[in-house]
């Protein structure tokens, strides 16, 4: 179709197929599954009935090839001027063959990797007959009592740009129209959903737009230069107005100062919260409040179908507003080219043959190898063959490593830790030791004794799926008890211990860091994580993730991550008092295991680290050089990491700030050199009239293998 | 002196002159105590020689008649003009006769009791010859990992506001020129000091405009309305700029909106701070961004001292900008009289008189009466006189009851709880039980030994002083595990467990208020703290202490407080799913001892609550009234609170809002109606815009005992 046959379509529409173009209803409504189908149910209480639902612009969570068809089969029969419904879907780390979660992919520092399990996860789910993915999430996090931080890729605002651009790169290909094994991208949730006070899920947003837009914003637009299709908006309030009613955040700054022409999505449910947020005093102010201030599509609550109507008729809401939203819902319709297949990628044959294929499930588990981070080794790891070993704990033998949203994936297809392990050795015994919360005597008992026959006991700990994911905060961010007090009585057998960790956040680690003898975080992995786990475990993969999110070393240090300020009254200055600096007395300030760590079974060395020149012009650029030897015994990845510290700006700059790196792999023995561009435009940041500049000026630059680990003698001034 | 010899003076300086009128310099420049003073020491190291020292402008932490007098009849000898110098110092919550700390005071919620309190410190101080005092300070505060929250009056704009009234009047009087038992009251720490990342001290503060001007900025401006004469800068930034080089902060918004045309000092060392803060290059820098943004006296670093010559010479710095604060300082004086008499209230006589007078205890012990705030009692408080009482813990016998910021005061002179509780009974024995930080099992068995013998067990534990207060911060905000110990050992025993806890910060109380029957928060008491505790515990005074910071649950849950948003998806709501809802998964959303909270030893019964219309027009008022009945046995005192909720605004709006309150006094079965006046200019707040206005629409009105136990009957509509 062209536009001008989309304008006339649009212009064949009532007032009521358009506003129904505006809906998004879930599965059940059109498929009949479930209660929420049932006209008698929700549908009612929701003013559902059968004539909306088959104007009804989008459905969400609908997936099969078999039921994808069906249902916009029958949609094209019974829709007035045969407007094909889009099929949306929470496609996040993987539809069946499952992918580690987001906050592992991104510990890998492998953007071509990340890239491609998106690139998987559309071929998947395009064959299953989704159009559309609510994916990438580029909310920057800073809290980990926050459970959904497993759905990001951390803490830093460059990272999640890369991350975001890989990842839309993968869903969407270069064709969306011709390449049928693509999904449009969804970034979200705009704007600071990660930002939540407390780490409460759904709470509260508070920031300065500076900090909003140096911090926040970037990724959101990475993701939207690289051609992301649509953008869904956040739960929370930003600048005390709720995302899906945020006016100047869609209007104003996606729309005009972005120049986004894609579909605005809320998130489920978020157009009617305003309501409880306090912003509408019923849904039709919800309503009149979302559509102006940008939401194309309503999800799941129906303050548009219902309300909408008597908003133009009144004259309170221009038609042309509507118009334009259905329009652009219309247009992604068109570029999807449903309009000349309905179907698109929906292919029962093509999904029996590459869902769960064996090149997609290698690709899983090399993607986990590289996602796993090793926080601590004290000359146990790797195993050796001829060792006796003891794997013991709740997730020795649980599927339960595919992480939150995962919900096409089968924990029955995940390769469990005991069995990765087992088709590596048969000296192994295993025992669940405790449950996740909960441990009995008996659970002790036998996990000592079966301990006691081995050289090595390998722990396998970590925290349910629903104990992190949405809706999954804690206060307390510790393994539970249960796993703690099973970790110190093995502790008493006197043997050499290694923790593997399956969790979704970073967990303050005290009872379990200081007691065993090696710390192998690996997320949750996903479909082949047990066997990428024992890959790692027994060094036919040499671990190389590096943390994306700083591990704290209590819940009460919240929020720590390293591009924090220096504060007037720094920690460990020369001069610095004693008592009269900004520390906590009670435990350091320095997270447990920061930004950019991990370790690998060898060691690299930095050595002879220079700059191009110790002067920049304005849009100048200049080279940063270094040297990295592997020092070890066996090939390793390092991820070499570029920092610049701005020493005196117009407002405070970070102490440290990622601009650039490198994964690179090492024979032993071998050097490699490593040369980064710096451009002047990557010093620039948000002054305090939000202006992006940089400043003249001394910058200090760091290079290394985290952003605690770093050469520190180079420097250069910024020449105005 | 007129304004117009004021402004000869000034002409009569030379530039150096003049440069020196802003410096502030501690005693020890000027009295030779201590190494400071010695000019080979940091004296010489900040560029510090005599010439400088007889032309500063002001001394701070000088204080006793004899050493005042002293040092000012040095000075007018060496002073060339005779410009007398202005002495400061930190008097926070009295000068030898210590009140309780301000958090404590708050909890009285009787504002005139407040401005009593400060007015015996200004008459001690004066008569010691201080001019200037520290105090108040009003920065709102949420976080209790914050040590400094003990200087506070809590969580809420409103109270902080009307404690900051009280505070000036207090310490101001009406006539600062005449009456020379006042000092001039420095309103600090301006802005949003309260706000630390993480509750660390010092640490990088960052927040909407819009949401520091609804919560942040109210105390100081309430301050400045009342009169306050000088403004202490803060250490932290505000939107990324140290608040000593915030020109926006301190020239476009107190100087400018807020026509503030007093003295602005930095805190000690803030200018130079600047450095490390990372937005000055140099000293000089700091210097320029200091006075440009409108600091006139630096404190304790000589930036100004050592740059500012230089820089008006440049033609860097126009010295118009150094006259103008020069003439505000010299204004100062003036207004302090300090011309006419430079000694001003300095009296050896008279401070022997009053310090510490009969009449000034007194009124600290009544203070302190009011401040307590009894958290649990589960029918074992009053203490009966028959009992047989063992006091043990670290705090029985012991003076550090004072709190931070009493340097002035000396626990020498405290009443310790043994001898409170001695005055009433010779029926007690006593042991330490526990050190603050540390147990032995001695200390163990000698607890139980003595508590073996009595009827009911009393438990004084606490934090040390230097626990809490500036650079106090702490993660864990526990009592220390040894205090644990102890009170779980003593738990064993059976008996009637009362614990009276001495600390400046809500703590988690696990493992004390679910260990013991009765918990009075006695916070650090002051001077005569153990017998105002005697009082409580024996019933000779009836506890009327409510919360004005909130107590959380857990570190975790950290920040919590009662004027929160609704969210999105708030718990326990009607319709609210079981998992998708803003909570955490561990711990209640709720803190544990809310806003407001406080028990007493009768029962309060709220009833026929009333509302003088059910509509409310813009600039006008309503009434809403209360029947309160005491249905227990004892007279006692209630805080009755009216809170307001906007239910539908144009940004979020918190779940209540206290708008007034009132304490009453009632003597058993006594009924009492309360009535407040609600006027619509209450119901302002900040739009998005910044504007301040009211929204028509639903209001909901509560009246109650607590910010969680209210009467929710009413609401009125606000027409527009």
């Amino acid at each position: 179709m062209t536009d001008q046959q989309l304008n006339a379509l649009l212009k064949e529409l009532t007032l009521e197929e358009k506003i129904s173009q505006l809906l998004q209803l879930a599965a059940p409504f059109f498929d009949g599954s479930g209660t929420e189908g049932q006209i008698t149910g929700p549908m009612a209480s929701m003013g559902i009935n059968d004539d909306i639902v088959k104007n009804t612009g989008s459905v969400l969570g609908l997936s099969g090839a078999i039921e994808t068809i069906s249902v916009q089969e029958a949609h094209m029969k019974k829709n007035r001027l045969g407007i094909p419904l889009l099929v949306m879907a929470d496609i996040i780390h993987g539809y069946k063959t499952i992918f580690p979660v987001p906050l592992a992919i991104s510990c890998s520092w492998d953007l071509e990797a990340a890239e491609r399990s998106a690139e998987i996860a559309a071929a998947e789910a395009s064959a299953a007959g989704v159009h559309v993915t609510f994916s990438p999430m580029v909310d920057l996090v800073r809290d980990p009592r926050w459970g959904r931080v497993m759905e990001t890729t951390g803490e830093d605002p460059y990272l999640n740009g890369e991350f975001a651009r890989a990842f839309v790169r993968g869903y969407q290909g270069k064709d969306l129209k011709n390449d049928l094994t693509r999904l449009a991208a969804c970034v979200k949730h705009f704007a600071a959903y990660g930002a939540g006070e407390g780490g409460r899920d759904y709470n509260t947003v508070d920031m300065s737009e500076r900090q909003l837009r140096e911090y926040y914003l970037p990724a959101y637009k990475a993701a939207l230069d690289e051609g992301a299709e649509l953008v869904m908006t956040a739960f929370n309030t930003v600048d005390g107005i709720p995302a899906a009613g945020n006016k100047r955040l869609m209007r104003d700054l996606l729309r005009k100062e972005w120049g986004f022409d894609g579909v605005v999505i809320s998130d489920w449910g978020a157009v009617k919260e305003m309501i409880p947020h306090g912003v509408a005093a019923d849904e039709a102010e919800a309503a009149y409040k979302s559509l102006l201030a940008g939401v194309d599509i309503e999800m799941m609550t129906t303050c548009y179908e219902n309300h909408l109507k008597q908003l133009v008729e009144n004259g309170e809401v221009d038609e042309a507003l509507i118009d334009e939203a259905v329009l652009r819902i219309l247009e992604l319709k068109q570029k999807l080219g449903l309009f000349d297949n309905p179907y698109r990628g929906a292919d029962v044959n093509r999904e029996r043959e590459i869902v769960l294929s064996a090149e997609h499930r290698q690709a899983a588990r090399d993607l986990a190898v590289k996602s796993c981070v090793l926080l601590k080794n004290e000359s146990v790891l790797p195993l050796k063959k001829e060792q006796n070993i003891a794997l013991i704990g709740p997730f020795a033998q649980n599927g339960d490593i595919l992480g939150p949203w995962s919900w096409l994936g089968s924990k029955e297809e995940a390769v469990q830790l005991y069995d990765g392990l087992k088709a590596k050795t048969s000296r192994i015994v295993t025992a669940q030791g405790s449950d996740i919360e909960s441990v009995t005597a008996t659970q002790l008992e036998e996990a000592l004794s079966v301990a006691r026959e081995a050289d090595v006991i390998v722990l396998a700990l970590g925290e349910h799926s629903d104990m992190s994911g949405e809706a999954g905060s804690r206060a307390n961010i510790r393994l539970p008890d249960a796993q703690l007090e099973l970790t110190a009585k093995l502790k008493s057998l006197g043997k050499p211990m290694v923790a593997v960790l399956f969790n979704g956040r970073p967990l303050d680690l005290h009872g379990v860091y200081d007691v065993v003898d090696a710390v192998l975080e690996a997320w949750y992995p996903g479909t082949e994580g047990g066997a990428a786990v024992a890959d790692l475990l027994y060094g036919d993969s040499n671990p190389s993730g590096r943390l994306t999110m700083s591990f704290p070393f209590a819940v009460g240090q919240v929020p720590v991550y390293y591009n924090n300020f220096n504060t007037g009254r720094p920690q460990g200055a020369p001069d610095a008092q004693v008592r009269y600096v900004s520390q906590y007395l009670d435990i350091p300030n320095a997270p447990l295991y920061p930004f950019g760590y991990g370790l690998s079974y060898t060691t690299f060395a930095y050595s002879d680290a220079s700059i191009s020149s110790d002067r920049m012009a304005l849009g100048q650029s200049l080279e940063v050089t270094v040297k990295v030897t592997n020092t070890g015994e066996v090939a390793g990845e390092e991820v070499v990491q570029l920092y610049v510290r701005d020493v005196a700006g117009e407002v405070v700059r970070p102490l440290k700030e990622l601009k650039g790196f490198r994964k690179i792999k090492l024979q032993p023995g071998e050097v490699q050199e490593v040369t980064f561009l710096l451009t002047e435009e990557q010093l620039r940041y948000h002054h305090s009239d939000l202006s992006l500049l940089s400043d003249a000026g001394e910058f200090a630059v760091f290079v290394g293998s985290s952003s605690r680990d770093v050469l520190q003698a180079l420097s250069f001034q910024l020449i105005k």
